[in-house]
């Protein structure tokens, strides 16, 4: 399976996006992992992306500096309360407050620039319409839009319509249908350590142990559906909850 | 034709960009003015953004903080000179390399979150495709997939196509089919002001006036576009060019 190609995977050190990072590598790519420093009150995960992201082998770990908080409008940038304690019917009833505006068209509009400068292809994106529907950018329709879009914003992709050649730059969304109990089997297949992940949204202070890292709230939509994950995976959860 | 829409204008302080502006004021909308601080060598251009926006009277003028230097290579942000007097067939000849990496395309996804956020669901661009036809990300084509996958990737547009309506947000780029004279013409007939502006690449130190303020190289292509096109429409350049 070694191929060699490079490939932009998009990346926060999460669950899905490590998993995807895992089925990109075992595609033999040479990895350009992207994280966003976008104001998000959760940035623990950018230290959690870089350590996971060395750990696993990336060819480059950029981070690029994006500012979103001055659009404003999530609970993920702006001061509105991360919801807690909600049960599956309302989390996936309408969209969410986490919801950050535009977030994966801004993010898959820099993948796509950092595709266009390291001869990248394939960008890797960690989406999922089943867990997540109330996001509109995780769809498929979403993502089908994006990558023609992607063939007509750029030099190669112009050039090689020109030249007959279909989508050059494709989004791959592997984990687009599956469930998180699927998505943790077919990471932990490929020797994924969701240990050193991160999902939460509202990290809760360090519990004083010898590392005093910050802990998963255990009580966000995020936290909730990766402790559901685990349990329908029939595996064990690595993750310290504070609750 | 007041309508008191919110509307975003993509707002460089240039030529193009502040006649946009004028023709978006014109039509009555509320401008939310967005600009970018993206590591251009030419930043100069935010100042004048700045006290354009201002002086034309828009509701908010906003600067996000976009780091595209991680990706390279552009003569815009990375360490590449400026092409300087290029003759026209040069400049159309291919993709210049001033071309940014999916600049418009990044431009864009984050003019859709502000425009998500503040309600409007008009976006104004200046691009051009008659005298930049280099640019891939400057076509009509381009547009027209921009404000599909807009349609598809916020919660609003989405709202809208499940109620029947089409195309929530529109892309609106109103210079798409004109030349460089006949949009100096056009803002010339709204009032613009166009002494204020910044088109060049690779600002000249200043020249010991009074203010000292930087000058326009009068070398780049988009210098030469800015001279040719005041000298085609019969109007007075009033910009200090070094050269």
């Amino acid at each position: 399976m070694v191929n060699g190609e490079t490939a932009v995977v998009l990346f926060s050190g999460g669950l899905d996006s490590t998993t995807v990072l895992a089925i990109a590598l075992a595609k033999g790519f040479r990895v350009q992992a992207l994280s966003f420093r976008y104001g998000q009150r959760h940035s623990v995960e950018l230290d959690v992306a870089a350590r996971v992201a060395r750990r696993m082998g990336v060819e480059r770990h950029a981070v690029a500096d994006i500012d979103l908080t001055i659009y404003g409008g999530s609970a993920l940038t702006a001061d509105i309360d991360v919801p807690k304690d909600r049960d599956g019917d309302a989390m996936t009833d309408g969209i969410p407050v986490t919801y950050v505006p535009a977030r994966n068209t801004i993010f898959l509009a820099h993948a796509l620039a950092l595709a266009e400068t390291s001869g990248a292809r394939n960008i890797f994106i960690g989406v999922n319409a089943l867990d997540y529907s109330g996001y509109p950018d995780c769809r498929p329709a979403f993502i089908k839009a994006f990558q023609r879009l992607a063939n007509l914003a750029t030099k190669e992709g112009v050039e090689a319509a020109a030249q007959g050649a279909d989508a050059l730059f494709q989004i791959q969304a592997p984990l687009m249908e599956m469930t998180k109990a699927e998505i943790i089997q077919q990471g932990m297949a490929l020797g994924v350590d969701y240990g050193m992940t991160w999902s939460c949204y509202d990290p809760h202070p360090g519990t004083g142990d010898t590392t005093n890292a910050p802990v998963h709230c255990g009580r966000c939509d995020s936290c909730q559906l990766r402790k559901k994950g685990f349990a329908e995976a029939g595996v064990a959860d690595p993750t310290t909850y504070a609750v």
